[in-house]
C-alpha cells in the first residue's frame, strides 16, 4: 500500500426499517444500504464528503478489501490522503444505490413479500429516491450536512439533485462530466442497452434467478454499447488503431475478432456480464433516461436551482462526447443566471467520458484546489 | 409521377459464367448482378455513371417499381432529371453488390458446389472485389469508361477504389461522406452490430435459412445500433427531444418504449429485420472494416492517389460523426499532395451521416454543379 492509498477497507450495512415511498408510486418497506468510508467523522461532523456512483459503480470508490485484492475502488485516483478528496480531512462516504447489485437492496435481494428474488419487480427508482435514501444514510451517520456532495455521470445527477432536494444539507456540489438530463442520443444508446438485455432469451422476462442462465450475452451486449461510448474516437484510435489480432485473420464466415478493438470490447464485455446483475443495468439505464432536473421547475433550470445554497463546481472533458462540455456549460450558465457562485473547468483529456475516472493531471488539480478551500 | 422521377422503373439481372476470384482468396464460379438503369446510354457510351450503394444499399436507387410503389429508390434526391445526377444527360447503372440480398448472388442464393443457400459460407468479399465485380458489369454493357463512378460511405470507398483499380475506366469520381479507412470506434460498432447478430439464437451458425427462424432480434439490434450513430445528436433532438410515449408511461420492470426515440428505433430496427439478410449484413460490416485504401501502397495515402487519372469531388457533412468531415480533409489533403484535381465542400446539415440521402439544397447544388460541367 502506498501512502496516498486509504489501504484495506471493509463493506458496512445500514439497515433501514422505515418505508421509503419512490417517486413513481411503489414503497420500499425497508431496505439495505451497503456503504464504506474512507477517513474519520470529525467531532462537528462538518467533514463528510457524499460520493455518488454512475450507472456500473457501487461502494467500493477506494482502497482495496484486502491486500492481495488486485485492483483498487473505482475512484481511487481521487480519493486518499493527498489526493483531491483528502481523507485526512475528509470522512467520506461511498454507497451503493438502491437498485443495485453490490450489497444494497436491488433486484438480486429478496422480496419479503414473496421469499424470492425481487428480479424484474423491483421499484423502478428515479435519481431523487436514491438521494432520499442517501439523506437517510446521512442521518445513521450523524452528518446533518455535507461539506460536499461529489458524482460523475449519473453520480453529478445526484449530488445536483442533493442541492435542490436537501438545499441546507450541502455545501458544495461537485459535478463531473454531467447534464441536467439526457439528449435523445444518449436515451438512444440506453435503449439499444436494454434491448440487448430484453432480447437475450436468458433473460426469461427478468426471471433468471429462478433459473441457472444468465443473460450474459445480451449484458455482454448493452455494456459493449456502453464501453465505446464512453471512449472517445481519438481514444479508441491511440489505444487500438487499426491493429489486426495475431491470430484469426480474415477467414470468411469466421466469428473470431479480426481488430484488437474487437477483441478488447468481447473481454470487457465478457468480464462485466459475470459480475452485473441485467435486472440492475436495465434499472440504473431508466434512472439514467428519466432524469431531468428542471421538470418539475416548468422546465426551467435556472427557476430549479434558485432552489440550491450551496457552491458549484462543474468539471467536463473536452473529447467526453456522451456528456460534453456544452452540457457542463449548460448548467454553468443556468447557475450563473440563478446567481449561484460557481467554477468550471473544462478538462483537455483524450479518453472521453471515461477521464473522470482517470488520473489526469488539470483534473486532479482543479478539483484539488477546489476542495482545498472547502471549510470544515 | 412528377416531372423531376426517373417514373417506373425495372430491375434486370446479368449474368456472368467467368470465375471471380476474391481477394482473400476464394473464387466465384459464377455470379449474377441485379442492377437498375436510368436514362439512355448515348452512341459512344460515355455518359455513364454508376452509383456504388452503402452498407444496406442495393440497386434500386431511383423511380419506383409500380405506380403503387410507396417509396421511390434510395437516392431519388439525387437522381432524375433535373437533379444532380441528371437523366437527361446520363446513363446512370446502380447495382445490388455481390454478397447482398437484393438479387444479386450472396448468401441467400444457392451454392452451386451444395444445392443449398450459401449461407455463412459466402466468401467475403473485399470492397476491391465489388468493384471488380462492377467493371464486369461495365463491359456487359459496353462502358469502357464511366463519365463518373459516385457513392457515399461504404460507396465512397468503392468510388475511391475504382479510381486506383482502373483508372483508365473512370472520369470523375464523387466520394461522399467516406474515409480512406475506418477508425477503430467505427470498427467497434460494426462489431457491437455484429455480436448482436451472432448472439441471437436463431442465427444457427449462420444456417438459419435451413429453419423458419430468423435472426430478427439480433438484426434489428444491429440496425438500431446504425442508426444511432447515423443520425446526430442534434438531429435526433430535434425529431425525438425527450418526448414521451403516449401511453406506457412509466411502469418498472416495463420493457415499452417511454420515449418516442426508443419507439422509432424499434419499429426502424423490427422494419429492417424482416427485409434484411443477416449474413448480408455481417459480410458488408466486414468488408467496411477491411478497406483500408493506402494499405497496398505501403499506408501512403498520397502514393496510393498517384495511381488515380481522374477528377474528384468529395463532399462531407458538418454534423456527420462516423464518417466527419475531418476524414474527408484527409482524402482531399492527400488528393492535393499527390498533385490530382480536387474539389471539396463540406455542406452544413444537421442530420449526420444520413445527410448524404437527404435533399439539403446547397449539397444539391454543389453535387448538381460539379456534374454539369462533366463533359459526355
Amino acid at each position: 500500500m502506498d501512502e496516498h492509498s486509504v489501504g484495506i477497507v471493509a463493506p458496512q450495512v445500514a439497515r433501514f426499517d422505515k418505508a421509503l415511498s419512490f417517486s413513481d408510486g411503489p414503497t420500499l418497506p425497508n431496505y439495505e444500504l451497503v456503504y464504506e468510508t474512507y477517513g474519520e467523522l470529525n467531532a462537528s461532523a462538518s467533514n463528510g464528503v457524499l460520493i455518488c456512483h454512475a450507472l456500473s459503480g457501487h461502494h467500493h470508490a477506494a482502497g482495496r478489501h484486502s491486500a492481495e485484492d488486485r485492483k483498487p475502488g473505482w475512484w481511487d485516483a481521487c480519493i486518499g490522503p493527498g489526493k483531491p478528496i483528502d481523507t485526512r480531512r475528509f470522512f467520506v462516504v461511498s454507497l451503493n444505490n438502491l437498485g443495485g447489485c453490490h450489497g444494497s437492496t436491488g433486484p438480486t435481494s429478496i422480496n419479503p413479500a414473496t421469499g424470492e428474488a425481487w428480479g424484474p419487480e423491483f421499484p423502478q427508482p428515479r435519481v431523487e429516491d436514491w438521494v432520499d435514501a442517501q439523506a437517510q444514510l446521512a442521518d445513521h451517520l450523524g452528518i446533518d450536512c455535507w461539506a460536499a456532495v461529489i458524482g460523475g455521470s449519473l453520480g453529478g445527477m445526484q449530488a445536483m439533485s442533493w442541492s435542490l432536494r436537501y438545499p441546507e444539507r450541502i455545501r458544495h456540489c461537485i459535478v463531473i462530466a454531467a447534464a441536467t438530463k439526457l439528449s435523445a442520443q444518449n436515451i438512444a444508446f440506453n435503449e439499444i442497452a436494454r434491448r440487448a438485455i430484453l432480447s437475450d432469451p436468458n433473460y426469461a422476462e427478468g426471471y433468471y434467478l429462478r433459473g441457472s442462465q444468465r443473460p450474459t450475452q445480451g449484458l455482454a451486449l448493452a455494456r459493449m454499447v456502453g464501453h465505446v461510448t464512453y471512449l472517445s474516437d481519438d481514444a479508441m484510435a491511440s489505444r487500438f488503431g487499426r491493429e489486426l489480432q495475431e491470430q484469426g485473420e480474415t477467414e470468411a464466415a469466421n466469428s473470431a475478432p479480426e481488430f484488437q478493438v474487437e477483441s478488447y470490447l468481447r473481454y470487457q464485455g465478457s468480464q462485466f456480464s459475470t459480475a452485473f446483475d441485467a435486472n440492475t443495468y436495465l434499472l440504473m439505464t431508466r434512472a439514467l433516461d428519466r432524469f431531468d432536473l428542471a421538470q418539475p421547475y416548468g422546465d426551467d433550470v435556472v427557476e430549479a436551482f434558485r432552489q440550491a445554497q450551496c457552491e458549484f463546481l462543474v468539471l467536463s472533458f473536452s473529447t467526453d462526447w456522451r456528456f460534453s462540455p456544452a452540457r457542463s456549460r449548460e448548467i454553468v450558465d443556468a447557475l450563473v443566471a440563478a446567481e449561484r457562485p460557481v467554477s468550471y473547468a473544462e478538462i483537455a483529456a483524450d479518453e472521453g467520458h471515461d477521464a473522470f475516472l482517470l488520473p489526469i493531471a488539470r483534473y486532479l488539480a482543479v478539483f484539488d484546489a477546489y476542495l482545498q478551500r472547502v471549510t470544515i
